[in-house]
């Protein structure tokens, strides 16, 4: 119902921007594992992480105890340029499920990567040129990241070389063509510019690529390359910390027009944008100063949190990244062609991993039609088309809605919309057409992909 | 260069949006000339067009005296879901021309129809609900228009029914996508749906369709329906009242922080982006208050106001609609393929082109190459992924700045940035690949269009 003191859009002003980003591990009793070295089982030490990633995003992924990290000055005025992200209340939402729940959402979408990336890509980005090198690589699947990435490296004039996996680059020419826009050397993967690439097209001809081969070739591509690093956009606790500012804007947001949310809820892929959403309530809760219930929503043809094994495991498929101790589905799972292709990984941040451990959060998960239907009704209502990652949230959001409706609670939800579908439209078109279908995968399924973890002291587990 | 008091982005309060639109003819003391029947050459008389279009909006289409015309609460709300539109200081692209000009934009991309289109929609679908009709009829080009009515029925709940150039319908599956799930019905047009479709089809066979042939078809629709009405998304002056909220706001947001624009620029097809936008500064400029340079930029492919003439014309190739009084190409004009579909339309507004008449605005012609290179270079520093047909006032705004940067003139540059190119891609494409070219027709080709125009007493001209 409408608040006469709380607007349709609460924009921060610029000069309400958070200056700095919010390490959310400086406040957790148990802090995320280490990671580990693939050989030796030890933990990482900065120097032998060094020769992929940029010397200073090194710093921020070891440090799991400064609370707060500036945002560079030059990083803060490109964020001027499309934020602060609006914090919007839902209430044309709210009349069409005729509850008595507040809903809000912190929407993401409004900028040309079309979704929350373009937080983490810029202050990667940053840093690379800080330290005088030439470029970066990386890979892309669906191709948000790429995108992101190719804005920031354009920005600060930086060589860009993205693989993306080659079934995407075939199918979604449109993702291609930005990232060509914006400057960037778009390489399908597997290809013939790498050792790897070589060898698996070798072995495979015909492929049509994937996530983990692609992760192999850029992180060749940087480390074989004079003034090139590999940079990486989830999973890892640096892009969590810069995704803080969208929780950061939210609270403060929130605390401006008096607004204390009781449930929070994101859709956990890699799990950048949930942990950067929830980061400063989280913190509140981990310090005893206030309490919420957070959710995360994952797919249930990729069930990593719901499903998947609290264990050291590869975070890419060619196994040659670190290990990380992460809730996993083993990085051999083959997820299920489901149209939320940010959320089809195999792990989890390992920040979010612990907190789930802790039960300091709960997880679901939910099947694509439910919530292709979900963001149509959203879409029709609220005027925004969500991606269909996104949608994982507003489904669970609504659930929770309907269940105040039933109880008549008025409680306060809270969930991200982290981008638009703008680009998913042959996904809409399938559920559209009514050709869309679900996946859950069986027991026997998950065990192949529990079969690739590797087991060693200290990481034994039962299937 | 940057200024303290000016923030990157300026967003309005939600009080501060306008009430009212603003009709820019109630100050013209030339007023656009009116309609006329095509059969009698008489001016049209309201119950002669309601059988077309929308009570409500017959009266604001004839209204040349009232200044200010009340916002409907119901539409006012739907506003607030998506305005006030950021109106952004484009700080780096000022650094990038090194240019001592100070420019703006007014950003209307932030929507899901990603276009200005959707101020007029709204109201457009507003007035047919009060009326208790069961639904409108539009056609749709390159699908901005449609989208935007679509979104705006699914919000009334009402029917819409759009007839999509078949080729656009082919080649923008996406764009048929978002309108298919904002609930639209869209049939490429031409179609066996109507006898005007049924007979174009009979007599071509294969043809790809046109717009002119889905008017007639939109209308054919509309008119033999029990309880619908046809609507239309440029063109007509109801349609610039609509879209006088850009301009409204804009100035509202320029006096707030003491800026007085010197140029204001935008591109103009049919006229209503660049019509409501410079409104309220016409407004001023036809009362003594201000002056201000105002620049229409069309396409050379497509140049009704500087290559145009100015008499009655048909408003659409099928010859069903009203004769307007319009710089116009001849309704049988065909624009060649430029990537702008939204400015390829033959004739333009009758407010603007009296304004254009009485030298009250210049008008400049562009080429698309130039265009799409303004576009990438905005892209890359500014953030935004803009539409070919924005793009047009980007590339006149850059020139201008790089001119005061010759004379080292501090002029204040406002322009209209009225969409984003995330459904363009293809043409983005072609320039990136090097394979788009101009076309600038040749006296001939004019002539041709021009041998359409109905001469009439009062109505004749020199070729």
């Amino acid at each position: 119902m409408y608040e006469k003191n709380i607007p349709y859009k609460i924009y921060l002003q610029e000069d309400e921007l958070p200056k700095a980003w919010y390490n959310l591990r400086a406040d957790m009793k148990n802090k995320p594992a280490p990671l580990l070295n693939p050989g030796t089982h030890q933990p990482m030490k900065a120097e032998e992480l060094m020769p992929v990633f940029c010397e200073e995003l090194v710093k921020q992924e070891l440090d799991d105890t400064t609370p707060y990290i500036p945002i560079p000055e030059e990083v803060l005025n490109f964020y001027k340029m499309y934020r602060p992200a609006p914090l919007v209340r839902a209430y044309c939402l709210e009349e069409k499920l005729q509850t008595p729940a507040k809903i809000y959402y912190k929407f993401e979408g409004n900028n040309t990567s079309g979704s929350h990336k373009l937080n983490s890509a810029i202050a990667q980005a940053y840093y690379a040129k800080k330290q005088g090198l030439k470029g970066v690589t990386t890979e892309t699947g669906a191709g948000q990241w790429g995108t992101a990435l190719s804005m920031a490296c354009s920005y600060f004039g930086l060589d860009c070389k993205v693989f993306m996996v080659k079934v995407s680059y075939e199918q979604k020419p449109f993702r291609r063509e930005v990232m060509r826009t914006y400057g960037a050397d778009v390489t399908p993967s597997p290809s013939n510019t790498t050792q790897v690439g070589r060898k698996i097209l070798q072995e495979h001809p015909g492929t049509s690529g994937s996530l983990g081969c692609a992760i192999s070739e850029a992180v060749e591509a940087a480390t074989t390359r004079e003034g090139y690093r590999y940079v990486l956009g989830s999973v890892l606790s640096q892009v969590v910390l810069h995704q803080s500012i969208i929780g950061l804007e939210t609270k403060t947001a929130m605390d401006k027009y008096g607004i204390k949310p009781d449930i929070i809820i994101g859709c956990a892929g890699g799990g950048s944008n949930l942990g950067g959403l929830i980061a400063p309530f989280m913190g509140e809760k981990l310090r005893g100063e206030a309490d919420y219930r957070f959710i995360a929503v994952e797919p249930a043809s990729c069930p990593s949190l719901t499903r998947g094994k609290y264990v050291y495991d590869f975070c890419d498929t060619g196994m040659v990244c670190p290990l990380a101790k992460m809730y996993t589905l083993g990085s051999g799972f083959i997820p299920s062609a489901n149209h939320a292709g940010g959320l089809r990984y195999h792990g989890m941040s390992s920040i979010l991993s612990q907190l789930y451990d802790d039960k300091l959060m709960e997880a679901t998960s939910v099947e694509q039609t439910e919530v292709f239907k979900a963001a149509e009704d959203f879409a029709r209502v609220e005027g925004i088309l969500p991606a269909p990652e996104s949608s994982h949230a507003i489904y669970v959001a609504m659930q929770e809605a309907l269940r105040c409706k039933e109880t008549g609670e008025e409680k306060t939800i809270l969930f991200g919309l982290t981008g638009t579908g703008y680009f998913d439209l042959t996904a809409y078109q399938r559920f559209n057409d009514g050709e869309m279908t679900d996946y859950v995968p069986a027991d026997e399924d998950l065990k192949k992909g529990f079969a690739g973890i590797p087991q060693f002291p200290g990481n034994e587990f039962q299937f």
